[in-house]
């Protein structure tokens, strides 16, 4: 069992590669070899079986076919350019969303043993003329070009798994809070800073008022459903391998509440509250109401409360960070 | 007002071009010059103002940057490779379906005089986990390669046209029916010939039983629809550009009938019965009811009778062919 991820060295490819490890199989099957991808080449010390650190950029398409030429029993695709910055940058998203997912999924394809893809898309494939309440079955109208080019991924993924080419299985994140490191360039990423970082002393911005509605999902259980979704026989999701995955809702002020429950009430006077017109323009267009209920059917699990995640981060990122 | 027709020499190009010949204007502004584009060049004689036929590969990227360094006021995005033929090869499929749209779009993006580009989309969109009657806002699951290629090409063009890039208008075409000349690749192509070739003395196979319910249009309103899709204001289309295009809903058998009506018992009886497979498997997916509201209310035409199509084919394809 080789196991590629690609945007290896990332918050959740890093989270991934140490749950594989801690696992040790996959699909029933002991993993003999994990390669982590990244732009930069990824490391992780401390696994049960080799891990191989690759410098590879995803938009690079012999690259990409070299990286590919043993082929992968499992391939985990997160490597992707976040929202706010494929919004700067048009050309840049369309490079590395759109044709490195194809680059990947080509390479998959050309290896010829039909490897399980499990493709992170994202909650930003909904908006604009859809429901305010997103439920399985509505058609996808993204609003952001991130979003965009996740839903052509997606389909790309479809068509390629309805062929016998890759056994893909798309997963809609919804916003993951709270992510450890640093802010990044989504647009969502002060969805984990004014946590991440009041609980650690410093401020943050909340851009939005605090009646927003955000539908998230801990790292945790992200990395519970990444790992299920290989798990699944892919003839399970029927002719659509692309789903919703459960998460909750809760607004910016729920979340506060939660975290203070946990963390003590001096976090959130660390929140600052200026807005951003160019996140909020983002944003908006998102959807904070998702019914994940296919996702829900297939096994794929649901956040309980904030405050788990909260406890989840202080555990997993403070008390023994990566 | 410059326009462009790419698949200009295809039977749909020619009718539009001959219309806005008849029309000589389009949004309002005298036409001045009509550019076909296709793989071999295009002509199109007895037209009010100048016709530029250009032979052009729309998977040629430097081809089409040469073709639209002068901008173009109006684009009507024909070319494709039919369902048929992208089943059969994957490849070419991506390569003319998606990247000569991307090729296109971002040609038209470089013009940088945000052009109205009309894309002729397909009801091959449609399939797999949708509802037996389409409506306006299901997810689009198609089971084809084309269907996957043309969903992708309208993610792109409605991405582009929230960023100001292009004024894109996406027309999901419900089958084409009577189209005039030969049989093509399109696994539809036997929803023509039937009529056609039946029409003009010669036999011609039906791959699947008559009870089969086809979602189609005639020619002259599909022309109607692509000219009526430039002139709308783009805003009205709201955050979604791509829209299903009205049409009716008969099954081969109404279609036969309504072809008896108008030209006489003989031509049904030159039907052969032969079933195939391979045709039977891609149709199967598709979609043969569509309740196409928001195209009605856009002002689309919808198709009122198939007689209607019948006649409309003697007078326009038998009794004056082009």
């Amino acid at each position: 069992m080789r196991v590629l991820i690609t945007g290896g060295g990332g918050f959740l490819g890093q989270k991934l590669g140490r749950a594989l490890g801690a696992n040790g199989s996959l699909r029933g099957h002991a993993i003999t070899e994990l390669v982590l991808a990244d732009v930069a080449a990824p490391s992780l010390s401390g696994m049960p079986f080799p891990v191989t650190g690759v410098a590879c950029d995803v938009s690079d398409e012999p690259a990409i076919r070299r990286l590919m030429t043993a082929p992968f029993d499992v391939i985990f695709h997160l490597a992707a350019i976040v929202s706010g910055q494929a919004e700067a940058d048009f050309d840049l998203g369309l490079r590395i969303n759109l044709f490195g997912t194809l680059n990947l999924l080509q390479a998959a394809r050309a290896a010829g043993n039909c490897p399980v893809v499990v493709y992170a898309s994202s909650v930003a494939a909904h908006g604009g003329e859809e429901p305010e309440v997103i439920v399985d079955g509505v058609e996808l109208n993204p609003q952001t070009s991130y979003g965009t080019q996740k839903v052509m991924g997606e389909l790309l993924l479809n068509d390629m798994s309805r062929r016998g080419m890759v056994d893909g299985r798309g997963l809609r994140l919804p916003t993951v809070s709270i992510r450890p490191g640093k802010a990044n360039a989504a647009a969502s990423s002060f969805m984990s800073s004014i946590f991440r970082d009041t609980m650690q002393g410093q401020t943050a911005n909340c851009p939005v008022a605090d009646t927003y509605p955000i539908y998230h999902t801990a790292p945790r259980t992200v990395i519970t459903n990444l790992i299920h979704a290989a798990g699944l026989d892919g003839a399970l999701f029927g002719p659509n391998r692309c789903i919703n995955l459960p998460g909750r809702t809760d607004t910016v002020a729920e979340m506060i509440a939660a975290m203070t429950l946990v963390a003590g009430a001096e976090p959130a006077s660390r929140i600052t509250w200026t807005p951003d017109p160019v996140i909020q323009a983002i944003v908006k267009g998102w959807r904070g109401h998702v019914l994940a209920e296919k996702g829900l059917r297939l096994g794929f699990a649901a956040d309980r409360s904030f405050e788990d995640t909260v406890r989840w981060f202080l555990e997993d990122d403070i008390a023994r960070p990566m």
